[in-house]
Protein backbone atom coordinates (compact mmCIF):
# COMPACT_ATOMS: atom_id res chain seq x y z
CA UNK A 1 0.00 0.00 0.00
CA UNK A 2 1.54 3.22 -1.00
CA UNK A 3 1.17 6.56 0.49
CA UNK A 4 -0.67 7.53 -2.73
CA UNK A 5 -3.38 4.96 -2.41
CA UNK A 6 -3.95 6.35 1.15
CA UNK A 7 -4.65 10.17 0.31
CA UNK A 8 -7.89 11.69 -0.36
CA UNK A 9 -8.54 15.04 -1.07
CA UNK A 10 -10.64 17.10 1.54
CA UNK A 11 -14.38 16.59 1.32
CA UNK A 12 -14.63 13.75 -1.08
CA UNK A 13 -18.22 11.82 -0.40
CA UNK A 14 -18.31 8.70 0.20
CA UNK A 15 -20.37 6.64 -2.79
CA UNK A 16 -22.31 3.54 -1.75
CA UNK A 17 -22.95 2.59 -5.42
CA UNK A 18 -19.85 0.86 -7.84
CA UNK A 19 -18.82 2.78 -10.20
CA UNK A 20 -17.91 1.77 -13.66
CA UNK A 21 -16.03 3.71 -16.36
CA UNK A 22 -16.89 2.62 -19.84
CA UNK A 23 -13.70 3.35 -21.81
CA UNK A 24 -10.88 3.25 -24.50
CA UNK A 25 -7.78 3.11 -22.30
CA UNK A 26 -6.43 6.01 -25.54
CA UNK A 27 -8.80 8.23 -24.81
CA UNK A 28 -7.77 11.71 -23.41
CA UNK A 29 -11.40 12.11 -22.14
CA UNK A 30 -11.21 8.95 -19.98
CA UNK A 31 -8.28 9.29 -18.71
CA UNK A 32 -9.46 12.42 -17.16
CA UNK A 33 -11.94 10.28 -15.37
CA UNK A 34 -9.42 7.85 -14.32
CA UNK A 35 -7.26 10.94 -13.11
CA UNK A 36 -10.13 11.95 -10.93
CA UNK A 37 -10.81 8.51 -9.28
CA UNK A 38 -7.33 8.16 -8.35
CA UNK A 39 -7.12 11.90 -7.32
CA UNK A 40 -10.17 11.39 -4.85
CA UNK A 41 -9.05 7.75 -3.55
CA UNK A 42 -12.22 6.46 -5.33
CA UNK A 43 -12.05 2.96 -6.34
CA UNK A 44 -13.19 2.65 -10.29
CA UNK A 45 -13.75 -0.46 -12.39
CA UNK A 46 -13.53 -0.41 -16.32
CA UNK A 47 -14.68 -1.92 -19.65
CA UNK A 48 -12.61 -1.33 -22.27
CA UNK A 49 -14.21 -0.51 -25.69
CA UNK A 50 -12.01 -0.11 -29.15
CA UNK A 51 -13.68 2.55 -30.75
CA UNK A 52 -11.73 2.33 -34.26
CA UNK A 53 -13.51 -0.80 -34.41
CA UNK A 54 -17.56 0.67 -33.64
CA UNK A 55 -17.36 -1.30 -30.48
CA UNK A 56 -19.56 1.66 -29.09
CA UNK A 57 -21.99 1.65 -32.01
CA UNK A 58 -23.17 -1.87 -31.50
CA UNK A 59 -27.10 -2.02 -30.64
CA UNK A 60 -26.62 -3.04 -27.23
CA UNK A 61 -24.24 0.11 -26.30
CA UNK A 62 -26.64 2.33 -28.16
CA UNK A 63 -29.82 1.10 -26.24
CA UNK A 64 -28.26 0.82 -22.54
CA UNK A 65 -25.15 2.84 -22.22
CA UNK A 66 -24.90 6.11 -24.14
CA UNK A 67 -27.58 6.17 -26.96
CA UNK A 68 -24.79 9.48 -28.35
CA UNK A 69 -22.46 6.28 -29.28
CA UNK A 70 -19.35 7.78 -27.39
CA UNK A 71 -17.16 6.48 -24.48
CA UNK A 72 -16.45 7.41 -21.63
CA UNK A 73 -19.29 6.57 -19.61
CA UNK A 74 -19.55 6.57 -16.15
CA UNK A 75 -21.84 3.68 -15.13
CA UNK A 76 -23.04 4.29 -11.47
CA UNK A 77 -24.43 1.06 -9.56
CA UNK A 78 -24.92 -1.97 -11.51
CA UNK A 79 -27.64 -4.07 -12.91
CA UNK A 80 -31.46 -2.78 -13.28
CA UNK A 81 -30.31 -0.06 -11.15
CA UNK A 82 -27.32 1.35 -12.85
CA UNK A 83 -27.55 4.99 -14.14
CA UNK A 84 -25.42 6.24 -17.05
CA UNK A 85 -23.74 9.47 -17.47
CA UNK A 86 -21.95 10.59 -20.92
CA UNK A 87 -19.60 13.49 -20.95
CA UNK A 88 -16.22 13.08 -19.51
CA UNK A 89 -16.22 16.53 -17.64
CA UNK A 90 -19.68 15.71 -15.94
CA UNK A 91 -18.35 12.33 -15.03
CA UNK A 92 -15.69 14.43 -13.34
CA UNK A 93 -17.71 16.84 -11.80
CA UNK A 94 -19.71 13.53 -10.25
CA UNK A 95 -16.82 12.03 -8.71
CA UNK A 96 -15.70 15.09 -7.57
CA UNK A 97 -18.72 17.02 -6.30
CA UNK A 98 -18.04 18.49 -2.69
CA UNK A 99 -14.48 17.70 -2.45
CA UNK A 100 -11.61 20.58 -3.13
CA UNK A 101 -11.27 19.29 -6.89
CA UNK A 102 -14.29 21.93 -7.32
CA UNK A 103 -14.17 25.35 -5.51
CA UNK A 104 -16.96 26.25 -3.49
CA UNK A 105 -17.13 30.31 -4.24
CA UNK A 106 -19.85 31.01 -6.36
CA UNK A 107 -17.29 33.21 -8.69
CA UNK A 108 -14.59 30.13 -8.65
CA UNK A 109 -16.87 27.51 -9.39
CA UNK A 110 -18.17 28.87 -12.18
CA UNK A 111 -14.70 30.28 -13.80
CA UNK A 112 -13.45 26.30 -13.23
CA UNK A 113 -16.65 25.44 -15.18
CA UNK A 114 -15.56 28.38 -17.58
CA UNK A 115 -12.09 26.51 -18.79
CA UNK A 116 -14.19 23.01 -18.76
CA UNK A 117 -15.92 24.29 -21.54
CA UNK A 118 -13.29 26.26 -23.02
CA UNK A 119 -11.67 22.58 -23.00
CA UNK A 120 -14.55 20.71 -24.91
CA UNK A 121 -15.14 23.68 -27.52
CA UNK A 122 -11.68 25.20 -28.09
CA UNK A 123 -9.29 22.50 -27.33
CA UNK A 124 -10.61 18.52 -27.60
CA UNK A 125 -11.31 19.02 -31.33
CA UNK A 126 -8.48 20.35 -32.33
CA UNK A 127 -5.66 19.12 -29.88
CA UNK A 128 -7.73 15.97 -29.30
CA UNK A 129 -8.82 15.26 -32.97
CA UNK A 130 -5.42 16.16 -34.77
CA UNK A 131 -4.00 12.87 -32.20
CA UNK A 132 -6.37 10.74 -33.20
CA UNK A 133 -5.62 10.92 -36.50
CA UNK A 134 -2.31 11.10 -36.83
CA UNK A 135 -1.05 9.02 -34.03
CA UNK A 136 -4.28 6.06 -33.88
CA UNK A 137 -5.43 6.30 -37.68
CA UNK A 138 -2.65 7.53 -39.39
CA UNK A 139 -1.73 10.26 -41.92
CA UNK A 140 -1.47 7.69 -44.68
CA UNK A 141 -5.32 6.74 -44.01
CA UNK A 142 -7.35 10.43 -43.37
CA UNK A 143 -10.17 11.12 -45.56
CA UNK A 144 -10.18 13.89 -47.82
CA UNK A 145 -12.73 15.67 -45.61
CA UNK A 146 -10.46 15.14 -42.92
CA UNK A 147 -7.17 16.17 -44.22
CA UNK A 148 -8.53 19.67 -45.47
CA UNK A 149 -9.41 19.98 -41.78
CA UNK A 150 -5.81 19.32 -40.45
CA UNK A 151 -5.07 23.31 -41.09
CA UNK A 152 -7.74 24.69 -39.34
CA UNK A 153 -7.39 22.58 -36.29
CA UNK A 154 -4.04 23.44 -36.04
CA UNK A 155 -4.17 26.94 -36.17
CA UNK A 156 -7.37 26.59 -33.73
CA UNK A 157 -5.11 23.84 -31.70
CA UNK A 158 -2.14 26.49 -31.10
CA UNK A 159 -4.34 29.33 -30.33
CA UNK A 160 -5.66 27.30 -27.28
CA UNK A 161 -2.30 26.33 -26.09
CA UNK A 162 -0.98 29.99 -26.61
CA UNK A 163 -4.25 31.38 -24.38
CA UNK A 164 -3.63 28.22 -21.71
CA UNK A 165 -0.09 29.62 -21.52
CA UNK A 166 -0.94 32.96 -21.31
CA UNK A 167 -3.02 32.33 -18.28
CA UNK A 168 -0.38 29.46 -16.82
CA UNK A 169 2.25 32.70 -17.02
CA UNK A 170 0.31 34.32 -14.02
CA UNK A 171 -0.94 31.19 -12.32
CA UNK A 172 0.07 27.83 -11.02
CA UNK A 173 -3.15 25.83 -11.83
CA UNK A 174 -6.18 26.94 -13.68
CA UNK A 175 -8.12 28.96 -11.22
CA UNK A 176 -5.05 30.30 -8.93
CA UNK A 177 -3.07 28.38 -6.24
CA UNK A 178 -4.63 24.74 -6.18
CA UNK A 179 -5.44 22.22 -8.52
CA UNK A 180 -9.01 21.36 -9.95
CA UNK A 181 -11.03 19.56 -12.26
CA UNK A 182 -10.37 22.16 -15.05
CA UNK A 183 -6.35 21.20 -14.54
CA UNK A 184 -7.53 17.56 -14.89
CA UNK A 185 -10.09 18.69 -17.83
CA UNK A 186 -6.97 20.12 -19.60
CA UNK A 187 -4.30 18.17 -18.74
CA UNK A 188 -5.72 14.96 -20.41
CA UNK A 189 -5.00 16.06 -24.25
CA UNK A 190 -2.47 18.68 -23.07
CA UNK A 191 0.40 16.03 -22.07
CA UNK A 192 -0.05 13.95 -25.37
CA UNK A 193 -0.38 17.10 -27.27
CA UNK A 194 3.01 16.23 -28.97
CA UNK A 195 1.26 12.78 -30.69
CA UNK A 196 -0.97 15.38 -32.82
CA UNK A 197 2.19 17.48 -34.10
CA UNK A 198 1.90 20.46 -31.47
CA UNK A 199 5.39 21.86 -30.12
CA UNK A 200 4.84 21.76 -26.19
CA UNK A 201 8.70 23.64 -26.12
CA UNK A 202 7.31 26.72 -27.47
CA UNK A 203 4.45 26.89 -24.30
CA UNK A 204 7.09 27.00 -21.26
CA UNK A 205 4.17 27.66 -18.66
CA UNK A 206 2.46 24.92 -19.94
CA UNK A 207 5.11 22.59 -19.47
CA UNK A 208 5.54 24.05 -15.96
CA UNK A 209 2.32 23.51 -15.18
CA UNK A 210 2.04 19.92 -16.60
CA UNK A 211 5.05 19.09 -14.02
CA UNK A 212 2.76 20.64 -11.47
CA UNK A 213 -0.07 18.41 -12.12
CA UNK A 214 2.78 15.30 -12.37
CA UNK A 215 3.01 16.12 -8.96
CA UNK A 216 -0.19 15.83 -7.19
CA UNK A 217 -0.35 13.28 -4.49
CA UNK A 218 -2.52 10.56 -6.03
CA UNK A 219 -1.42 11.24 -9.97
CA UNK A 220 -1.49 8.59 -12.03
CA UNK A 221 -0.08 8.56 -15.91
CA UNK A 222 -2.16 7.93 -18.67
CA UNK A 223 -1.20 4.56 -19.97
CA UNK B 1 -44.46 45.90 -14.21
CA UNK B 2 -46.23 43.15 -15.58
CA UNK B 3 -46.52 39.40 -13.47
CA UNK B 4 -43.13 38.33 -15.00
CA UNK B 5 -41.20 40.70 -14.10
CA UNK B 6 -41.79 39.80 -10.54
CA UNK B 7 -41.62 36.41 -10.94
CA UNK B 8 -38.07 34.82 -9.42
CA UNK B 9 -37.34 31.02 -9.40
CA UNK B 10 -37.19 29.70 -6.28
CA UNK B 11 -33.33 30.01 -4.36
CA UNK B 12 -32.28 32.88 -6.40
CA UNK B 13 -29.15 34.01 -4.56
CA UNK B 14 -28.87 38.11 -4.49
CA UNK B 15 -26.06 39.88 -6.44
CA UNK B 16 -24.80 43.25 -4.82
CA UNK B 17 -22.48 43.62 -8.03
CA UNK B 18 -23.79 45.07 -11.36
CA UNK B 19 -24.02 42.46 -14.08
CA UNK B 20 -22.69 43.47 -17.78
CA UNK B 21 -23.38 40.94 -20.82
CA UNK B 22 -20.86 41.68 -23.79
CA UNK B 23 -22.78 40.24 -26.29
CA UNK B 24 -23.95 40.16 -30.24
CA UNK B 25 -27.79 40.09 -29.95
CA UNK B 26 -27.65 37.60 -33.20
CA UNK B 27 -25.89 35.27 -30.67
CA UNK B 28 -27.89 32.35 -28.96
CA UNK B 29 -24.81 31.93 -26.79
CA UNK B 30 -25.70 35.42 -26.19
CA UNK B 31 -29.32 34.93 -25.42
CA UNK B 32 -28.76 31.59 -23.25
CA UNK B 33 -27.16 34.38 -20.50
CA UNK B 34 -30.33 36.89 -21.07
CA UNK B 35 -32.88 34.65 -21.01
CA UNK B 36 -31.55 32.83 -18.04
CA UNK B 37 -31.57 36.34 -15.70
CA UNK B 38 -34.22 36.70 -16.94
CA UNK B 39 -35.83 33.33 -15.34
CA UNK B 40 -34.45 34.35 -12.15
CA UNK B 41 -35.39 37.91 -12.52
CA UNK B 42 -31.96 39.33 -12.13
CA UNK B 43 -31.06 42.76 -13.81
CA UNK B 44 -28.33 42.85 -16.87
CA UNK B 45 -27.28 45.38 -18.85
CA UNK B 46 -25.63 44.79 -21.81
CA UNK B 47 -23.06 46.33 -23.84
CA UNK B 48 -23.35 45.42 -27.73
CA UNK B 49 -20.61 44.38 -30.19
CA UNK B 50 -20.84 43.52 -33.90
CA UNK B 51 -18.92 39.93 -34.68
CA UNK B 52 -18.78 40.16 -38.10
CA UNK B 53 -16.72 43.40 -37.97
CA UNK B 54 -14.05 42.13 -35.51
CA UNK B 55 -15.31 44.25 -32.71
CA UNK B 56 -14.38 41.10 -30.01
CA UNK B 57 -10.79 41.08 -31.33
CA UNK B 58 -9.60 44.43 -31.06
CA UNK B 59 -6.45 44.73 -28.45
CA UNK B 60 -8.70 47.00 -26.20
CA UNK B 61 -11.01 43.69 -25.86
CA UNK B 62 -8.90 41.39 -25.98
CA UNK B 63 -6.57 42.77 -23.00
CA UNK B 64 -9.86 43.91 -20.70
CA UNK B 65 -12.73 41.41 -21.46
CA UNK B 66 -11.54 38.18 -22.94
CA UNK B 67 -7.90 36.94 -24.31
CA UNK B 68 -9.86 34.69 -26.32
CA UNK B 69 -11.64 37.54 -28.89
CA UNK B 70 -15.45 35.73 -27.93
CA UNK B 71 -18.14 36.75 -26.66
CA UNK B 72 -20.34 36.23 -24.30
CA UNK B 73 -18.51 37.25 -21.33
CA UNK B 74 -20.44 38.58 -18.33
CA UNK B 75 -18.77 41.03 -16.03
CA UNK B 76 -19.33 41.14 -12.56
CA UNK B 77 -18.90 44.82 -10.85
CA UNK B 78 -17.60 47.53 -12.52
CA UNK B 79 -14.32 49.22 -12.91
CA UNK B 80 -11.32 48.17 -11.77
CA UNK B 81 -13.07 45.56 -9.17
CA UNK B 82 -14.60 43.78 -12.17
CA UNK B 83 -14.45 40.06 -12.79
CA UNK B 84 -14.83 38.83 -16.62
CA UNK B 85 -16.68 35.52 -17.22
CA UNK B 86 -16.36 34.01 -20.76
CA UNK B 87 -18.17 31.10 -21.69
CA UNK B 88 -22.15 30.86 -22.43
CA UNK B 89 -22.93 27.88 -20.04
CA UNK B 90 -20.41 28.90 -17.31
CA UNK B 91 -22.27 32.54 -17.14
CA UNK B 92 -25.23 30.93 -17.04
CA UNK B 93 -23.77 28.85 -13.86
CA UNK B 94 -22.94 31.99 -11.85
CA UNK B 95 -26.12 33.34 -12.83
CA UNK B 96 -28.39 30.44 -11.49
CA UNK B 97 -25.71 29.38 -8.75
CA UNK B 98 -28.29 28.21 -5.36
CA UNK B 99 -31.43 28.31 -7.54
CA UNK B 100 -33.87 25.75 -8.98
CA UNK B 101 -32.56 26.04 -12.44
CA UNK B 102 -29.35 23.78 -10.87
CA UNK B 103 -31.06 20.73 -9.71
CA UNK B 104 -28.77 19.87 -6.12
CA UNK B 105 -28.55 16.52 -6.24
CA UNK B 106 -25.44 14.84 -7.03
CA UNK B 107 -26.44 12.60 -9.87
CA UNK B 108 -29.19 15.09 -11.12
CA UNK B 109 -26.70 17.83 -11.54
CA UNK B 110 -23.97 16.42 -12.98
CA UNK B 111 -26.77 14.93 -15.85
CA UNK B 112 -27.43 18.51 -16.46
CA UNK B 113 -24.16 19.54 -17.02
CA UNK B 114 -23.86 16.25 -19.26
CA UNK B 115 -26.59 17.76 -21.47
CA UNK B 116 -24.68 21.25 -21.37
CA UNK B 117 -21.42 20.02 -22.38
CA UNK B 118 -22.94 17.81 -24.86
CA UNK B 119 -24.44 21.39 -26.47
CA UNK B 120 -20.83 22.87 -26.90
CA UNK B 121 -19.76 19.58 -28.34
CA UNK B 122 -22.19 18.49 -30.31
CA UNK B 123 -24.66 20.86 -31.22
CA UNK B 124 -23.21 24.25 -31.00
CA UNK B 125 -20.38 23.47 -33.55
CA UNK B 126 -23.05 22.22 -36.02
CA UNK B 127 -26.40 23.55 -35.22
CA UNK B 128 -25.38 27.35 -34.56
CA UNK B 129 -22.15 27.51 -36.57
CA UNK B 130 -24.82 26.67 -39.76
CA UNK B 131 -27.08 29.13 -38.80
CA UNK B 132 -24.03 31.50 -38.92
CA UNK B 133 -23.25 30.95 -42.14
CA UNK B 134 -26.29 30.57 -44.08
CA UNK B 135 -28.29 33.31 -42.26
CA UNK B 136 -25.74 35.79 -41.15
CA UNK B 137 -22.70 35.46 -43.82
CA UNK B 138 -24.88 34.25 -46.41
CA UNK B 139 -23.82 31.28 -48.54
CA UNK B 140 -22.54 33.09 -51.28
CA UNK B 141 -19.90 34.41 -49.55
CA UNK B 142 -18.50 31.34 -47.48
CA UNK B 143 -14.85 30.10 -48.39
CA UNK B 144 -14.36 26.65 -49.41
CA UNK B 145 -13.15 25.01 -46.23
CA UNK B 146 -16.52 25.93 -44.94
CA UNK B 147 -18.40 25.32 -47.96
CA UNK B 148 -16.40 21.39 -47.09
CA UNK B 149 -17.86 21.50 -43.57
CA UNK B 150 -21.43 22.10 -44.82
CA UNK B 151 -22.58 18.30 -45.00
CA UNK B 152 -20.38 17.26 -42.27
CA UNK B 153 -21.78 19.55 -40.06
CA UNK B 154 -25.25 18.61 -41.09
CA UNK B 155 -25.02 15.31 -40.58
CA UNK B 156 -23.77 16.10 -36.76
CA UNK B 157 -26.25 18.68 -36.19
CA UNK B 158 -29.20 16.06 -37.54
CA UNK B 159 -27.71 13.25 -35.19
CA UNK B 160 -27.27 15.76 -32.22
CA UNK B 161 -31.47 17.12 -32.93
CA UNK B 162 -32.39 13.30 -33.39
CA UNK B 163 -30.54 12.35 -29.62
CA UNK B 164 -32.27 15.42 -28.33
CA UNK B 165 -35.79 14.58 -29.91
CA UNK B 166 -35.36 10.75 -28.83
CA UNK B 167 -34.81 11.89 -24.87
CA UNK B 168 -37.47 13.95 -25.09
CA UNK B 169 -40.17 11.97 -26.33
CA UNK B 170 -39.89 10.37 -22.74
CA UNK B 171 -38.97 13.55 -20.56
CA UNK B 172 -40.71 17.11 -20.43
CA UNK B 173 -36.92 18.37 -19.88
CA UNK B 174 -33.69 17.33 -20.36
CA UNK B 175 -33.43 16.44 -16.45
CA UNK B 176 -37.23 15.29 -15.75
CA UNK B 177 -40.14 17.03 -15.09
CA UNK B 178 -38.86 20.81 -14.26
CA UNK B 179 -36.60 23.29 -16.48
CA UNK B 180 -33.04 23.58 -16.18
CA UNK B 181 -30.01 25.43 -17.20
CA UNK B 182 -29.65 22.38 -19.91
CA UNK B 183 -32.61 23.66 -21.15
CA UNK B 184 -31.91 27.17 -21.65
CA UNK B 185 -28.54 25.82 -22.98
CA UNK B 186 -30.06 23.69 -25.27
CA UNK B 187 -32.94 26.01 -26.55
CA UNK B 188 -30.69 28.97 -27.40
CA UNK B 189 -29.82 27.30 -30.86
CA UNK B 190 -32.24 24.89 -31.45
CA UNK B 191 -35.18 27.24 -31.43
CA UNK B 192 -34.02 28.97 -34.28
CA UNK B 193 -31.96 25.83 -36.08
CA UNK B 194 -34.38 26.47 -38.94
CA UNK B 195 -32.16 29.34 -39.67
CA UNK B 196 -29.39 27.43 -40.34
CA UNK B 197 -31.31 24.78 -42.96
CA UNK B 198 -32.73 22.02 -40.36
CA UNK B 199 -36.28 21.22 -40.14
CA UNK B 200 -37.81 21.17 -37.00
CA UNK B 201 -40.85 19.20 -38.03
CA UNK B 202 -38.55 16.08 -37.95
CA UNK B 203 -38.29 16.58 -34.53
CA UNK B 204 -42.11 16.62 -32.94
CA UNK B 205 -40.95 16.05 -29.07
CA UNK B 206 -38.08 18.81 -29.95
CA UNK B 207 -40.90 21.34 -30.92
CA UNK B 208 -43.06 20.69 -28.05
CA UNK B 209 -40.38 21.40 -25.77
CA UNK B 210 -39.72 24.17 -27.14
CA UNK B 211 -43.34 25.53 -26.53
CA UNK B 212 -42.90 24.45 -23.11
CA UNK B 213 -39.56 26.04 -22.67
CA UNK B 214 -41.49 29.32 -24.36
CA UNK B 215 -44.33 28.99 -21.43
CA UNK B 216 -42.23 29.22 -18.46
CA UNK B 217 -42.76 32.13 -16.16
CA UNK B 218 -40.01 35.39 -17.14
CA UNK B 219 -39.43 33.59 -20.32
CA UNK B 220 -38.34 36.69 -22.90
CA UNK B 221 -37.54 36.02 -26.64
CA UNK B 222 -34.52 35.89 -28.03
CA UNK B 223 -34.81 39.26 -29.92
Amino acid sequence: MSARSCWKWPGTGALAEALTLHEDPRSGNCYKIKLTAALLGLPLATRVYDITRGETRTPEFLATVNANGRIPVLQIGEASGARFLPESNAACWYLAHGSALIPAERFEQADMLRWMFFEQYNHEPNVATLRFWLHFVGEANLSAEQRAQMMPKRIAGCAALRLMDSHLAANPFFCGEAATLADIALFAYTHVAEEGGFALRDYPHILSWIARVRALPGFIPMI
